[in-house]
């Protein structure tokens, strides 16, 4: 049967896609979610075990698709930061949102009962977009967008859900007070009326989270991994303190935290050594010798020595702190 | 904190939209099928659970977006056809195909385990795209080049397993005997070396999956999904009968096929009766006699009577006998 | 040299084309155009001059891109329409956007001095647009849509130069007046206040310009032309009486206007018979007689007989009556 | 008349938008150019009037969109570049490109008989594309393919046109002689057997024209034009020695060139100083001193002291020195 005389058809699909050489977010954002995390018991304002199955579904993602350097997510929401050379699908829009939407569904859907112990009663569902950002001010304006968004949100919904659950407020009464409050206003109500400092509560929950990738040695696998479960408990007790308490404060710190900052920079810094970076400096060390025998193959030796590994953080990524530990591992090309 | 300064980056955010009055055909299309179906041991040239997977998840697409007046699927593909005045998201291409995308692959994850009794070892994902296509014409050209791709695809796998499987060759000497051979020749190894008659095969493998909206009368649910069940079982009895057993003759049936095939008419007449026309032809009935008396009141009662319920039919959808018999319930608008 | 370091920047191109099988409109109009035309002292509400250039141009523009089958103009403004299998430029948007435009553009330029004996003292730009319609009735709408927009544009403007010029009102005391009158009371106005029956002025101000082409015998050419000249001119005469004049009334004609319409249409059947329609009747009588024979060759002997011609029209393209008489110029593929 | 019922038609038009933050190339090129310019006799392998004519219409393009920065042309082509915060139309696709190509078309049919001394024969049309680079390299980068390919045509054309001319060869033996030769060859036929040094030639028809504006004192406006007149010879003649006479030589001065260009450089380092640098350096002072002062007013009375000025070069734009020379005229934002 001769097909060709249906396959004009195939005339009529056209394809967008992505200008070169710019960063492309691919963000995902829960269709219903309302819905669903209601009929599911979502604790409320925040449910650890559906942010934790959210940052579940990311690392899937970010381990299907190579090219991606950066995730950052809260709530029900997950951006995805493509390098700026990526060549994914010869960057054709429909396809990487497409595929991108499909691999964190699926891993959303199939990891589920992990984190709630009961198969979703029914499908969850994402949306998805692909922009793109031609340098590195407008990615980090688009993160900054996104995370003073999950700050505006944590601290109003924080608010609201302690005034009606400790409270004993009606959500309409609580609405009403929390009206057109800045955040200063908030963060008194939570601590004079409730006795909660908002900067000390869970990190993930105030500042959302970040996935990169990071170069471990591969020979100290095992007990790295041990080390950085370890180091990862002290550094979030110590970035719970580092955290804000008002709004406005992402970029400025209060004293008392900026004590406790040091105290968590020593730490990180302890852990950096330990499991990242120590295999990051000996990796750049490696490098600018390997320029210096102008060797492929020892590039390879050395490399083979180590794997790359997501990690997932709750750190600020509006100040420059972040994108400077981070450099080496981003790999920027600004 | 001011979220302003950030907010020009949505600035960035472009999107394209869906030419309107034109039929939308989404196609999701599964990514590394090959290696998914082989890691489950999926049987090879058909695995009738993965099929029946599949449409289990084109239903719960159909059943979240119910603009979508027919879906075709085969082999690890579907394609979701909305109508031409589909409002969806306002027609925005993104937003379409990502939601469409993302449904289905929600439900092929979660059903996956009803279907193989295990949970998949690694993740489901589908591409996806949009495509507008402006009259008829053009959507049933476009179908019947799905079911011809089908129709190729199938006899030549089926000839392909049964020469590796039952003829016990290698691989390679199957690919070479084959390599060239027109349908009909294929259709002779099948008969003559291993006594099958293609077109008694499985309707479900030679011509694929579509899924169409039927009214069904609300009172008498219960015993019709019986009735169906039984109907539907003779149906697919008599249909391996009227299947082709030549390439090139979709639209010619052999003769012992015609006469199977009046046969098979009776029954689906019967079947029509007494499952979907019956409801439909009240309905039809119901909605000329409401043009008379012109009352929109007692087209509500009338409505009121029936339920929407979607279908899954192994039909031929090239020739025309398909199209007119469920002219009504598709609301076709040429 | 080597160009290629440089040519990946060609990868920074991209293009969108214009889905198949769907009208494609594309229409020009005037960038500053007020500062233009006062600048050039054009005449108010209409300047005849101003308005044949405009036609002229439109007539290069279809002379140049033979897949137009029509165009519409009025004020500043021109669309033209390719048929649904046009494939100028592979539908390329950005291709075929510039091309007419530029085109138009350059026979504005280069005609203006034959229309206003004077070469322009700035620029005449024009910006332009392409849309996309699926079906024909889409296609009469937007038509139906620009023609009304003439109507109702004119109407206004009519009464208001009439009040200005002749009734020596200053501009904000005619727009004081006029602010939400409807047609009936600015017909009035023209008719009590000036004498003026509106629906007796200039067709080509009433209704805008229509370009089509039709196909005449060639032998008769020089003769005629000035048969076509006289008759047009007869014409023009009686659809003066044909007008509208009554805001509302393009579907209804008055009663006066019928009769005159009548020796209007004995006119135009005349017309149509010398000029036009006879060629057309031969032509397709032809046609019917080649299929007999099956013939290309006869195709072509009797195709050679006639050429193609652009007209310009100030018909009514509202009602079906325009779109009756030219089917067969228009080859509707509906 | 309602118009409402039609202008559900507005729907169908959808508009693309080209990437903030970039630098949009719309880039010009003439449409059966080789038919255009046999049939106005233009002189082979350049005329000069053609280009300049191509010059006078970008100029009338820069000065009708004040955010182009600077523009390219060569042969029948011209690359207009706006700077990446342009916001012309909101940096919507058909608009730019439509309003561009209108505007240049205009320009060169109007002007054309100032160059030519007779009216066009036929319309000169052109087409236009919109294409976003993301960053400086990449613009560079696409202004040096362009300049690239006019020193390649260019070499080629001069060799074909000279053996054709004054060898009296054939056509079809020029291209066989040329077939495959790279241009040290070209260069060596044109030097040894017509004593043509190639790098001698007009650098106008070696490197293309580049547009841009620069600040002229406007009190010295009348004998600065006298100046600059005077002084652009100068420079055109000593450029003729900076010129390139091997391929790939676009970045490698001969020595001879060298030297000239030395004698060249102190020329244009007093063109400079008297015409374009000497305002500029007064008005970068003025700035310093401004931001002392930091006073708004201040900076308007300096700035009202000159006025901008579209200027044509003929420069090679591959090589840093012409970005450095001009960097305040070109405010480039890296």
């Amino acid at each position: 049967m001769a097909c060709s005389q249906y396959e004009y058809v195939k005339k009529f699909e056209t394809y967008q896609t992505l200008l070169p050489n710019t960063y492309i977010v691919v963000r995902i954002d829960g269709k219903g979610f309302t819905k669903f995390t209601a009929n599911h018991n979502f604790e409320k304002p925040n449910d650890k075990r559906g942010l934790d199955l959210m940052n579940k579904a990311a690392e899937s993602v970010m381990e299907t698709f190579n090219e991606i350097m950066l995730a950052y997510g809260q709530s029900d929401e997950f951006s995805f930061v493509f390098k700026k050379d990526a060549e994914l699908y010869q960057r054709r829009t429909e396809k990487i949102v497409s595929c991108v939407v499909s691999c964190f569904t699926a891993a959303y859907a199939m990891h589920f009962s992990d984190y709630f112990n009961i198969k979703p009663s029914f499908l969850p569902m994402f949306d998805a977009r692909a922009v793109c950002y031609p340098d590195f001010k407008n990615l980090r304006d688009y993160l900054n967008w996104r995370q003073v968004d999950c700050h505006i949100n944590n601290l109003y919904n924080t608010c609201f859900w302690t005034m009606v659950q400790k409270g004993n407020m009606t959500p309409q009464k609580a609405q009403e007070i929390l009206k057109d409050t800045l955040s200063d206003r908030k963060n008194e109500i939570l601590f004079n009326d409730y006795g909660i400092n908002y900067a000390k509560l869970e990190p993930q929950f105030r500042k959302g989270s970040t996935l990169i990738r990071v170069l471990v040695l591969k020979d100290k696998h095992a007990n790295k991994e041990a080390e950085q479960a370890e180091s990862q408990q002290k550094r979030e007790k110590c970035e719970e303190n580092q955290g804000l308490n008002k709004e406005g404060a992402l970029q400025q710190q209060n004293e008392e935290g900026e004590e406790q900052k040091e105290n968590a920079e020593e730490l990180l810094k302890e852990e950096s050594d330990s499991v990242m970076t120590k295999g990051e400096k000996k990796y750049i060390a490696g490098q600018k010798k390997q320029k210096k025998l102008n060797s492929k193959q020892l590039e390879k030796i050395e490399k083979s020595k180590y794997r790359s590994k997501i990690i997932t953080l709750s750190d600020d990524i509006i100040q420059n702190e972040f994108w400077d530990k981070y450099k080496d591992s981003l790999k920027l090309q600004e």
